[in-house]
C-alpha cells in the first residue's frame, strides 16, 4: 500500500487528501487547525461525490485516512509528501527540514506554492533535490494540471517518480522546464485579475460582467484548446503567421492598463466583495460548490466522449481500474452514479439504465474478445432489441453493477440479460438485449469469427445451467 | 420574414450569417472577395453540423441565402445590418456612409469590431445613434457572448433592438456600458496574449505547454464560472475579503511581465509558428475545427442540463422553438442527432433512442399537463418497463422524429408507443413504455389527478382506432 503525507489542510491540502484516498492511497494529514478535520471532511465529501462520477468504471477501493500528531508522524514510511502551508517562505523551508528529520530519501516532497521557485524552497535543505514544486489547482480532486518545476539543481529520478505518482492519482503532471516566478498559469491568472481590478475599479464593468464576458465565451474555447491552438483554427488555412499579422499591430495599442498596477486600496476591495454578494449572494458556497463540481463532471466527460484535453487525461487512467470477474457471472459494469444522469424526478433517468446496460454489452464484447481491434478489422455487433424492467430507483453517488447472464450465443445473435444492482446489491432493473453481428462494411449481418464465436460459446455453455432470469422474454402490456 | 445584411464575409461574417440563416431569417451577403461564396459555404457547413445539435428540439426552418453585387442591394429591406469589414477605421466609416444611404432608419448597424470604440465608427455618420458595436467571438455559431457597446450618444430604442435580435438568434447581449478600447473580453485576451509571447520568447514554455497550462486547469472553470465567481467559491467561507486579503500582495510581485510589451520580430513570429505547427500540424486546419466544435457542443450540452453559464442561454433558447402537433399522431420529439450522441460503430448509440424516446415521454406528459408545475406539486410518472425495436441506423447531423400512439390510459398505469423516424420517414426504431403513476412523496403509486387523467382518456380515445403497432406486445427471443 502506498503512503501520502498531507502537510497543511484546507482547501488545496484536503484535495490533495482527496485525490490519493480516492486512489487507494493511505493518506495522512498533519494540520496543527484543530478545525482541521472538518475542513478535510467537507472537501472529501465534495470530492466523494464528484470524482468517481468522472469516471465509467468503479475507482479502487478507498485508503485510510488518519489524521498524524506531528509531521514526524505524518512522513513516516511516505512515498509522497505533498506541503499545502501558507505562502511564507521561512515556514516552507522550516517544514522542510522537519520532514527530512524522518523521510525516506526515496520519497519525493511536493510543493503546493503558486509563487515561490523551487531553487527558493531548496535553499537550506538537507536534500535540496527531494523537493519539487506540484502546483495543483481547485479543485484539485477534478482539474488534472499539476505544474511540475524541479529547478535548476534536481534529481531526474525524484522527477520521473513524481510524473508517475502523479499520473497514478489521475493528474496531468505539466513539466515547467525554467523556474520562474508563479510557475506559468498563475502568471496568466495574475495578468487577467489585474486588468479585471482595473475595470472594476474604473466603473467599466461589474465582477458579474466580467465572468460573463468570460464564460459565454473565451472560457469555452480555453477549456479544451487553450490559447495558440484556438488561435491556430482561427487564423484558418492562412496558418498561425497570418493569424499574428493581424493581431500583431494589437500590442502597440492601449488595449490593457498592466503596464500599471492598481493600488489595493479598502476602498477597491469593498467594491469588489459588495459586487461579488450581488452577483453570487443568492447561493451558499456550499452551493456554488457543488454547482461547479456538477458543471466541471459534465464539461469532463463531455471532452472524455472525444477524449480530448483533460478528457483525454480521464479516459485514460480509467484504463488502469479493472473490472473484477465473479465466479457466477462476470461483472462487466461497476461505477458511480454521475449527477448529470439524474432527472426532475431526482432519480437516474430511464435513459441511463440502458446507457449503463450498453456499457455491459460493451464490456462483455472485450470479454469475447469482439474489442477495438476486432471492430477495426470491420466486424461487430448491433442491437436490435432491448428489454427494460425499472424495479427501484437509482441515485446520484450511488454505486452500479451489472452482472451479464448469456442467453444464447451461436451463430449470428447473441442474446444476453443484464442485472443492474445497486452497491447494497438491490436489483434495481433487468435489461434483456438481442443483438446480431454485422459486417462493418456490408452493414449486413454475418457470422462472427471463429475466435469469437468460442469464446461465446463457452460463456454459453457456463451459463446454460443457470436458471432463467425473472422477467426474461416478458413483452409489455 | 425578417432579414440580416452581412458586409464583409470571411470566418467571422460566415458566422453571423450562419447564426441568422438557422435561426430563420434571410441573409444577403456583400463581399467583393471572389471567393466569399465559396468560404461562408465552409463555415455554414461546420454550423449546419453543430449549431443544431444544442437543442433537444428542431430549429426553425432555415432563411434564404443570397450575395448581393452592392452594399445597397444587400442592406435593402434588412433589420439588422452586420459589418465585419478588416480593422481599418476609415474602410469601416465609408462603408456606414453607403449603408446609410440605402437602410431603413429603424434598422441597427452593428460592427464586429474589436479595437475600435463606437464613437470612433460613428465619427461623421448621417445617424450617429444607428451604429453599435457587436463584437462576437469565433466560432460565431456556436459561442453566445456579443458584446453589445453603443457608446456616448445612442438611441435607448436601437439598444433594445440589438439585444432583442441577439436573444432572438440565441446570443447572449452583454451591455458594455462605458465605452473603452477592446471592449472587456479581448483585454483579457490581450493580456494573456503579452504574457504568452514572453514565456515562448524567453524559452520558459512552449505554445503547447502554454495551452495544456490553460486547458486541463483554470480554461475548465472560466467556461462555467468565469473569474470571481471561481475565487469566491476558492475563498470558502471566509468570503471574498479574505480571498482578496491572501491574492492583494501578489500585486506587487514580478508576476507577469506585462509592464512591458515584447517585440514582435521576425524572429518571435517565426518561433511561435514552428511550435505550433509541432504541436497541432498533426490535424488539418478542417479537422481542428470539427474537433473544437464537437468539445463545444458536448461542453455546451453538459452545461445546459444543469442551465448553468452559456448552458442556460440555450436552454432558454430552445424554448421558442414549438412542437408542431399533427393530426393523427402528436409529435413529441423533432430535432437533429448530435455527434455525441453516436459511437464507435459509426451510428447513434443504442442508449440515446432511448434518451430520444424518454424525450417523447416527456413532451406528451406536457401534452396532458403532467408538466413542470404538475411535478412540482408532487405528483409523477414513473417509467416501469421499456421495450425498444432498433430497425435501421440513425446518423450524427440527420433529423429525428417521435410520434406517440396511447395504447391505454385510464386509472395508474399509462401504455405509450414512440415511432421514431429519421427526416425522410423512415421507422428506425420503436420504443414501447409503461408508465406508473406516482406519488414523489411516497414514491408510490397513485391516481393521476382529474384533469391530467381526462386528456389522457381524450388521446386514448382518439387512438383507440388506430391499428395495434407492430411490434407491440412483443418479446425478445
Amino acid at each position: 500500500m502506498k503512503k501520502a503525507a498531507i502537510i497543511g489542510g484546507g482547501v488545496i491540502g484536503g484535495g490533495w487528501a482527496a485525490r490519493f484516498l480516492l486512489n487507494g492511497w493511505d493518506v495522512a494529514v498533519f494540520d496543527p487547525d484543530p478545525e482541521a478535520e472538518r475542513k478535510i471532511g467537507e472537501v472529501l465529501a465534495n470530492a466523494r461525490r464528484a470524482l468517481p462520477a468522472l469516471y465509467d468504471r468503479a475507482m479502487p477501493a478507498e485508503g485510510t485516512l488518519s489524521f498524524a500528531a506531528t509531521i514526524a508522524e505524518a512522513v513516516a514510511g511516505a512515498n509522497w509528501v505533498q506541503e499545502s502551508v501558507p505562502e511564507r517562505l521561512e515556514m516552507k523551508q522550516k517544514v522542510y527540514a522537519e520532514i527530512q528529520e524522518t523521510l525516506d530519501p526515496e520519497a519525493v516532497i511536493g510543493s503546493s506554492t503558486s509563487g515561490f521557485k523551487p531553487s527558493e524552497l531548496q535553499e537550506g535543505a538537507k536534500d535540496p533535490t527531494q523537493i519539487l514544486v506540484t502546483h495543483p489547482f481547485n479543485p484539485v480532486y477534478l482539474l488534472p494540471l499539476i505544474e511540475v518545476v524541479p529547478g535548476e539543481t534536481f534529481d531526474p529520478r525524484a522527477v520521473d517518480w513524481a510524473k508517475k505518482v502523479l499520473t497514478d492519482v489521475g493528474m496531468y503532471p505539466l513539466h515547467v522546464r525554467k523556474e520562474i516566478d508563479a510557475h506559468i498559469a498563475d502568471r496568466f491568472l495574475e495578468a487577467v485579475w489585474r486588468e479585471a481590478l482595473w475595470l472594476v475599479k474604473d466603473g467599466i464593468a461589474t465582477t458579474e460582467e466580467i465572468d460573463e464576458a468570460i464564460r459565454m465565451g473565451f472560457g469555452l474555447r480555453w477549456a479544451q484548446m487553450g490559447l495558440f491552438e484556438t488561435y491556430r483554427v482561427a487564423g484558418g488555412e492562412a496558418g498561425m503567421k497570418h493569424f499574428m499579422a493581424q493581431f500583431g499591430p494589437a500590442l502597440e495599442w492601449p488595449w490593457t492598463k498592466l503596464m500599471d498596477v492598481p493600488e489595493f486600496t479598502d476602498d477597491l476591495v469593498d467594491l469588489i466583495a459588495e459586487q461579488s454578494d450581488a452577483q453570487s449572494g443568492r447561493m451558499s458556497i456550499r452551493e456554488l460548490e457543488r454547482l461547479r463540481d456538477d458543471n466541471l463532471v459534465g464539461i469532463l466527460r463531455a471532452l472524455k466522449k472525444n477524449k480530448a484535453a483533460a478528457g483525454g487525461i480521464i479516459a485514460t487512467h480509467e484504463e488502469r481500474f479493472p473490472l473484477t470477474l465473479e465466479a457466477d457471472l462476470p461483472v462487466t459494469v461497476d461505477r458511480a452514479i454521475p449527477q448529470t444522469w439524474t432527472d426532475y424526478n431526482g432519480h437516474m433517468n430511464e435513459a441511463h439504465y440502458l446507457e449503463a446496460g450498453a456499457q455491459a454489452t460493451d464490456a462483455f464484447m472485450v470479454l469475447i474478445g469482439a474489442d477495438a481491434e476486432y471492430i477495426a478489422g470491420g466486424n461487430s455487433y448491433f442491437t436490435v432489441e432491448n428489454h427494460l424492467r425499472y424495479l427501484d430507483e437509482m441515485k446520484a453517488g450511488e454505486q452500479l453493477r451489472v452482472r451479464t447472464q448469456v442467453m444464447r450465443g451461436e451463430g449470428k445473435k447473441l442474446h444476453l440479460f443484464h442485472f443492474i444492482e445497486n452497491g447494497g446489491g438491490t436489483l434495481c432493473a433487468t435489461m434483456e438485449t438481442m443483438l446480431l453481428h454485422v459486417s462493418l462494411e456490408t452493414r449486413r449481418s454475418c457470422a462472427p469469427l471463429p475466435e469469437v464465436e468460442a469464446k461465446l460459446v463457452a460463456y454459453a455453455g457456463a451459463h446454460s445451467t443457470l436458471a432463467k432470469p425473472d422477467g426474461a422474454g416478458r413483452s409489455i402490456g
